[in-house]
């Protein structure tokens, strides 16, 4: 029973292979390394290695995010190198080209579980009442706080991956996709604060918030997964619907003109793979559009835990974005 | 700079597309679902689905994992249905096949770190110290030893993944691809137990073990690492280097005859591209030049954090296996 692609680019994979291999890098070595000689390396790895590094005069900077510094190694880790569709060199260290997708805006925003259990009223609330001290503290400076919130948003798929990851361990039973699901979700929310990163640049105490805000947020999380992943899915269900609220609002500034559309961050564009000249609405508008996936995913994940069911029962939705 | 490739196998992508979409797999819908009011659809979409339901009758088993239990989804939410490159259908719902990949068996299995730090003596004491008992609890099941140490590994990359992935959110700063590099070494790792199970099938005294075991451990390589990821990474490489020794002892009894060169387990052959008549001491050979990878990463980052940098300042070597 396979499906029909309706949407083809938001799931194959970009015909772009990684040029990244065994090989060692040369701009790895430097000319003093200090662990040198901790290796037991064979005598011809070594001299080759050697003969590479000299040939780089065994200086030039670690590539990327080295900012001058180098590193030695004679383990023989070279760092991804990729190309991307045009040649150039790939540039981002934090996500790989075949991660990149182009976001389903068809996805309905309006869908919403109605919370009818005891537990789902608990969750519902939980999250409403979260909303308040939000609104307050942000106010309509809605760059600012999808920056903040995504800092939060990371943290529960991260918790549900790394629990269902011990848990396939401890029980020697596969996942049914779930760990990477989840994991999956989490890197998401993590580009979507490296994106607005680019935007909104955090002041001293809301870093301080974010850091408070996080040891709470990730102990609780931790905490509820356990007790009742069901009840867990489901805040995170609620959570992502007022994602999707707090982000129309964000666009409706942008049409006001109250926020300034600025140009796309590059990351932005190479991730999304948007039009080189898409604006911060563009960019608002796929984001949304990825949180309400998560909200299927996750009131789907709560469904099947509603059933009786385990996670790992239910192939997982996995590319789901 | 780009580097030229030594082994394309090891790490160009299948030319597999994956077939899954956002288009609704029917043989999600089943005909008294308990959510069903819970979904505020549109109209129209309620209705294609209720005909698509309709036209499977309402029945078919969640394809997959799914034991003939049924999953109700209203949230559209697609299962990942992926063809191999005959065009069967995919059967692992655990790694995609854009996972899979070739193993590196060319690489140096005697390196090794030798520990001048008070640090290194430390993490080399440690894991030394917990050959003993091991050796004293397996003697020479291998299989069974493999299986066990399995659960135990996965557990670093996991812990790391998460620590930089919360420290990324924190900080409001990249990662390097570190959380990813980390996480798919722990994802590397379960795929190794999935494997081992299939072999060996653990005994509930060592399914009891296992649980003890990942409570102490996991919490403790937390802390490690919270305190010290130079001392934790140092930790796992030496652990790696036990692995890789532990795999030459199985390989010597595969030799000898005393463990029974069996066929290879299909997942093994799925996810590491071996051939369809490939064996047991075929899946050892791969597995040990697993964990040499792993060891380079581990004393790699250790060596990243002894020269003063943290691991975001140097590419992650992603997709290194
Ligand atoms: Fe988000
Ligand atoms: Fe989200
Ligand atoms: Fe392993
Ligand atoms: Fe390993």
């Amino acid at each position: 029973m396979m499906t029909v692609l309706r949407s083809v680019a938001a799931q194959t994979r970009p015909r772009v292979l990684p040029t990244a291999g065994p090989e060692i890098s040369s701009c790895w070595f430097t000319s003093s390394p200090r662990n040198a000689s901790t290796i037991t390396f064979g005598e011809r790895a070594q001299k080759e290695q050697k003969e590479e590094a000299a040939a780089v005069g065994g200086g030039g900077a670690a590539a990327g995010g080295g900012k001058g510094k180098e590193v030695a190694s004679y383990w023989g880790v070279p760092p991804s190198k990729l190309t991307k569709e045009d040649g150039s060199e790939w540039k981002w260290n934090c996500f790989r080209p075949w991660e990149t997708y182009q976001a389903d805006l068809s996805i309905d925003l309006k869908k919403h579980h109605v919370p009818k259990t005891f537990l789902d009223k608990f969750a519902y609330w939980t999250v409403k009442s979260l909303r308040l001290p939000t609104d307050i503290f942000f106010q309509r400076r809605y760059g600012c706080r999808a920056m903040m919130l995504e800092t939060v948003a990371a943290v529960p798929g991260m918790v549900g991956g790394m629990l269902l990851h011990c848990k396939s361990l401890r029980r020697f039973e596969p996942s049914g996709g779930w760990i990477k699901a989840l994991l999956e979700e989490a890197e998401n929310e993590r580009m979507h604060l490296m994106t607005f990163m680019e935007v909104a640049k955090p002041k001293w105490y809301e870093r301080a918030l974010v850091f408070a805000v996080q040891g709470v947020f990730f102990n609780a999380y931790f905490v509820a997964y356990l007790a009742s992943p069901k009840l867990a899915h489901r805040i995170t269900g609620y959570l992502e619907e007022e994602a999707i609220h707090s982000y129309t609002e964000f666009l409706k500034e942008l049409d006001k003109g109250n926020i300034e559309n600025v140009k796309a961050p590059a990351i932005a564009i190479d991730y999304w793979r948007l039009p080189a000249n898409s604006t911060l609405r563009d960019v608002v508008m796929v984001v949304r559009a990825d949180e309400a996936h998560h909200r299927d995913v996750n009131h789907f994940a709560s469904d099947i835990h509603y059933q009786g069911l385990e996670l790992k029962d239910s192939p997982a939705p996995i590319g789901y974005h």
